[in-house]
């Protein structure tokens, strides 16, 4: 095995940087932002990469093509954490990316294209409450108003850059040209539990799903559980039991996520029937039509149960995010990179959010993921195989070597 | 209108009553207790009859029969209030006795059996949270262990009576024997909706239903909202749902009530499917049977439901309260009454408990509902009109005039 061992005791020295012993938390723009950094870029350097930090904290190292300053295939992922998180979320795909250019390296051997490997400074939001920082400034579409933005320990984004010693007045400098970067790939813990029943070991993205979120207000009519008959009753909360379940079947027919995470219950008494019931509603899909024709039927579904029921339903939207599908050319060179590996090039899109996200408004994008038990992630449970993370590195090495860069001029057309 | 208007502005009086100034809040043993025994004393007097506090501090005005010193047919309601009550919860029952016997008394007409019109200190148990404990001390039944318990103002049951007047140790002396007691009959407000869709402004309670409740929880699988198909979720929450709806569908088939009025999802994310799913339950029924056997049918579907989403889920029991039977006999006496005043004598299960539950274990009982807007009851908003004040106060009178006792060897044999 080549590359797994390496990998997995790189994760656990990469662990071990956190702003709290015991349990993994590495916030952007910490002491602990800046040792992974440290630490990632000595590996880097190893591999024969030149690094710096660019104008957001993110660790980039360059690893030149066939001649010096070809415009560069971008691939990593994150190195920031939720907090109590994983170890494998975001670092695995900075590793396995390491590992490529390290065994292309010990090759000696260039590709027609450039190699930057990429840790992202924040994906996961924590500290400021907004998530993809690194890699929306990457791409230029950093919104600045962030900057403002207070965290949890009470610094502003403006100022913990200036601790980091960055300048927030240059940190458009991390905006990348669409000509000196031809596409982004990344390596990730699937955290879901779709590769695990299939029994793969990696799997080959379609796209980051769309998301819509809505907060739902039932409303009836309060009363005394023990004096108002059943067929009297107007029930907020069977009324939201009801439409519970509408999401549960219309996302399981239409083959895409529906999900219920949050409802509270008023008045809240063990006697009374509920005059008001509020839930959370999170809806996923790859293709926006599908999620936006699944919304169409559960609003539809919610007003009908509603008037049965006589009470009334309001969806508040919260959240609204377009699915961000991968480049189909990419991905079937991925497919081609797993076929080779004799692995069934198993395709499936990706429900939670990525840096991949952002970077499409850039360029290309690409993502591979890797198995992971139980499908648990953000939690210290998170785990994967040494076997599947050596898996995913010769599926991305054999994609780099096979990979011929279009001219920018090709992008807008094919495919 | 003879009895109506005085009514209502006696309810008035009696709702000004009140710890919290602008809220009605009359709780027992505290200085508006003995304030609102005073003002009821007052009218009982100027109704001819002698008035006192019994052991437990329930107010008792009595009116002899046709010889003084005959078995009393008690007649009457309690006299506290929950916090921010409405005006005619209790009082209603006391008033409309009062009524009755000053039109007695007025016309110089004495009955073959005693009335004692009875205003209990306590049934809503807002101070010590425990129920009916004026009306346990009457019929014996009042637990003593209860002495000792700190009401919500850091004051023990015993010590609050002390500074009543009354003598804890002496307590038991509220208790009256069977022999001198042949039958409890109570005026009170529906508290529900039954009378009013029906268009009746009174009608006969069946049996004040028998409770149950329990604590359900629900365990699946916390996971990704994003990233977990649907088929192969173990939402705790979808599966509470369906069950929220068994309870609905297998209580109105039923014809009897059930109610979820509590509900709290772990871990409670908009983005995370739920791992764990706790809701209350309450059941009522006015037989028992139909309880136990309603219970049964839930419990089992419960557990096909938790199966089948591979769940699991588990029932604690937390109250268990076997229904109260109305005497049938003094039911179809208020059901003469009742059709001699021109109104279809409609019969109803309470779903409520009232002192009547109480007093059962003393002697026969019967309830006479009055018709409430709305069916709302404890709030402010809670009304009946002054005509079917009138009515109930009426149907009261003419049955204690058609009532003829009967030995208390007669009360084990027949109905």
């Amino acid at each position: 095995m080549q590359f797994g061992p390496r990998i997995m005791a790189r994760v656990v020295e990469l662990a071990a940087v956190t702003d709290t012993p015991g349990i993994l938390c590495r916030r952007y723009l910490t002491p602990e932002h800046a040792a992974a950094n440290d630490l990632a870029a000595t590996w880097m350097r190893a591999a024969g990469m030149n690094t710096r930090i660019d104008a957001a904290g993110n660790l980039i190292g360059r690893y030149e093509g066939e001649t010096p300053g070809l415009p560069a295939l971008m691939v990593g992922s994150h190195l920031d954490t939720v907090r109590n998180a994983g170890a494998y979320d975001g670092m695995l795909g900075v590793l396995t990316a390491i590992e490529c250019v390290d065994a292309l390296h010990r090759a000696g051997r260039r590709l027609p294209y450039a190699i930057e490997v990429v840790g992202f400074g924040d994906e996961e939001g924590v500290r400021f409450q907004a998530t993809l920082l690194g890699s929306t400034a990457v791409a230029g579409t950093f919104d600045r108003t962030l900057l403002e933005r207070v965290g949890e320990d009470g610094i502003a984004m403006a100022d913990a850059m200036r601790g980091f010693g960055l300048d927030p007045n240059r940190l458009g400098e991390a905006a990348r040209s669409p000509d000196d970067v031809i596409g982004y790939v990344e390596v990730h813990i699937e955290q879901g539990p779709v590769l695990e029943s299939t029994a793969l070991p990696v799997g080959i993205v379609t796209a980051i799903a769309g998301a819509s979120r809505f907060n739902v207000s039932v409303t009836g009519l309060a009363g005394h559980a023990g004096t108002v008959p059943m067929p009297e009753r107007r029930d907020a909360l069977t009324g939201a039991a009801e439409m519970i379940l509408a999401v549960e079947q219309i996302c399981a027919e239409a083959g895409i996520v529906g999900t219920v995470g949050q409802a509270s219950v008023e008045p809240g008494a063990v006697n009374v029937i509920s005059g008001a019931t509020r839930f959370s509603l999170d809806v996923r899909a790859a293709e926006d039509g599908d999620r936006r024709s699944a919304l169409k039927t559960i609003r539809s579904t919610f007003e009908c149960i509603a008037a049965r029921r006589r009470l009334s339903v309001s969806l508040d939207e919260t959240h609204d995010a377009a699915a961000s599908p991968c480049s189909a050319r990419l991905a079937d060179e991925l497919a081609d990179a797993v076929a080779r590996a004799g692995i069934v090039p198993h395709r499936l899109p990706s429900g939670a959010g990525h840096d991949a996200m952002a970077m499409a408004a850039l360029t290309d994008t690409a993502m591979l993921f890797v198995r992971c038990e139980g499908g648990i992630s953000h939690h210290p449970d998170e785990n994967i195989t040494v076997g599947d993370a050596d898996v995913a590195t010769r599926v991305l090495l054999d994609f780099l070597v096979h990979h011929m860069p279009r001219t920018h001029n090709q992008r807008a057309g094919a495919t």
